[in-house]
């Protein structure tokens, strides 16, 4: 199967390579503006916000996992480059999709497009015993122009979908906290954080930041499980699930991609006590 | 109250400013593309497309009714006029509105939002005892690149409401069936497309046309009342209405607008067994 992988060589594509490169039912493409920083990656070089740049790379494909995306600062929104590589960049990769008669896009959503959520129920949200759960079928409230265009890309995919011949099946991930290697656990976010001097290990910062993180955390390798999953489904036509691990304190739903591709994840964030030394 | 009405001068903005335009309580401001027809309107002249063009016409203004769009043809969708006019002309809107700290804004969004439906079920969906009935709540399932980009204007209205100190409450209605004045009642379509010679009085076409139109009809003067209510309404901050008379045949909820704004249409497709003579 051969699947191109946008944004392949940033944090999320990394985590599906790393962990589904060695399969050998998988070849993956990675496209992106830079080269792999190994430097031992094939590739393709392009923008998704052009659509005549990155068309050659859709040619053969299986399979299209579409991460670049551009992730605005909190407070500096830059509703210009959020349009261009969000919204038009992902009109883009359907398109070319469509035109390249690939069989199936997943698509990297994000919490955020369910974000005002937890703006409303925090931090009491961040509790074990809190009840909330969300799903595919909760009312979308986004918490950033970044959400709504995230949003533009799941009902886009599912107008390509329905709509059009192609692609076949479309599914998007509503990731949560996927964090790089060494920050990949549930302690990554506050003791990145005390790394830079945001505030000291054991404080109300940090424990909260933990709190959140057990509820939050979508680990590498649950990540590349549910990748593996989806594409091996042949059931779906269009999905939306939660990327997140099996965390008891989530407030995020995991059942509908256990029910529909049979994701199984391995990590909870309550097995975590301490940060790995 | 000052009301400017985006797309004043089209086929929605002159059915609320010819019904409501009489009433002391509103000052009506068309901001529109073109001059009104009649040259006898005050006519603000400027595209959505263009921020600066458009933010002085929203100073010392309460409610926004955004109505400007672009709506393409059925097989040449033009995406670059889409986004455009649909996608970064209403974002202009909810910028100039939050800028100028309006109060309110209504959204004109579309039944495409979730034409997927009526595709899946026509012609059946078209029969007195078809059951399916769409809300608020129902999954959306654009059916073409212009009802996505109106689902994006209903997220961006969210984001905003919910987000910004400005606009405080945001309407969005999907507009079914309003028509010309002198197509305003369920035979409308059909008779235009005998005029236009597309097929015969009481052809299948035009029986089927008909049966439609029954169910999506939504008169101008209940697209007046309707916008009335929500101008008077001080309870609700997000809320997607149907845009539909009372039809018996309809598969769009009216209930939600009965109940938040008190909406009450006069007028019922079923109670009309000809065109008017």
């Amino acid at each position: 199967m051969e699947v191109l992988v946008t944004g392949g060589n940033g944090m999320v594509g990394t985590a599906i390579i790393d962990n589904l490169g060695d399969r050998a039912e998988y070849e993956f493409r990675p496209l992106d503006v830079e080269p792999h920083p190994d430097g031992d990656r094939d590739t393709f070089i392009a923008s998704v916000e052009e659509y005549d740049a990155i068309r050659p790379a859709f040619d053969g494909v299986d399979a299209v996992i579409h991460l670049a995306v551009y992730v605005p600062g909190y407070v500096d929104e830059n509703w210009e480059r959020i349009r261009s590589v969000n919204v038009e960049g992902t009109r883009n990769v359907l398109r070319a999709a469509q035109d390249a008669e690939v069989e199936r896009v997943v698509f990297a959503s994000t919490n955020h497009v369910v974000g005002m959520y937890e703006e409303e129920y925090a931090p009491d949200l961040y509790e074990l015993d809190h009840d909330l759960m969300l799903d595919h079928t909760s009312p979308d409230r986004p918490d950033s122009s970044y959400g709504v265009s995230k949003l533009f890309g799941e009902n886009d995919g599912r107008f390509f979908v329905e709509k059009m011949a192609y692609p076949e099946r479309f599914y998007a991930i509503r990731i949560c906290s996927l964090r790089e290697p060494a920050y990949d656990h549930p302690y990554g976010d506050a003791e990145k954080a005390v790394e830079n001097g945001e505030f000291e290990r054991g404080s109300d910062e940090y424990e909260e930041t933990v709190r959140r993180m057990k509820a939050m955390w979508f680990s590498r390798r649950d990540c590349a499980q549910l990748i593996d999953r989806i594409l091996q489904d042949e059931h779906t036509e269009y999905a939306i699930f939660s990327g997140v691990s099996d965390n008891e304190r989530s407030w995020f739903d995991i059942e509908h991609a256990r029910k529909l591709v049979g994701y199984d994840p391995q990590d909870n964030g309550e097995d975590w006590d301490a940060p790995p030394r």
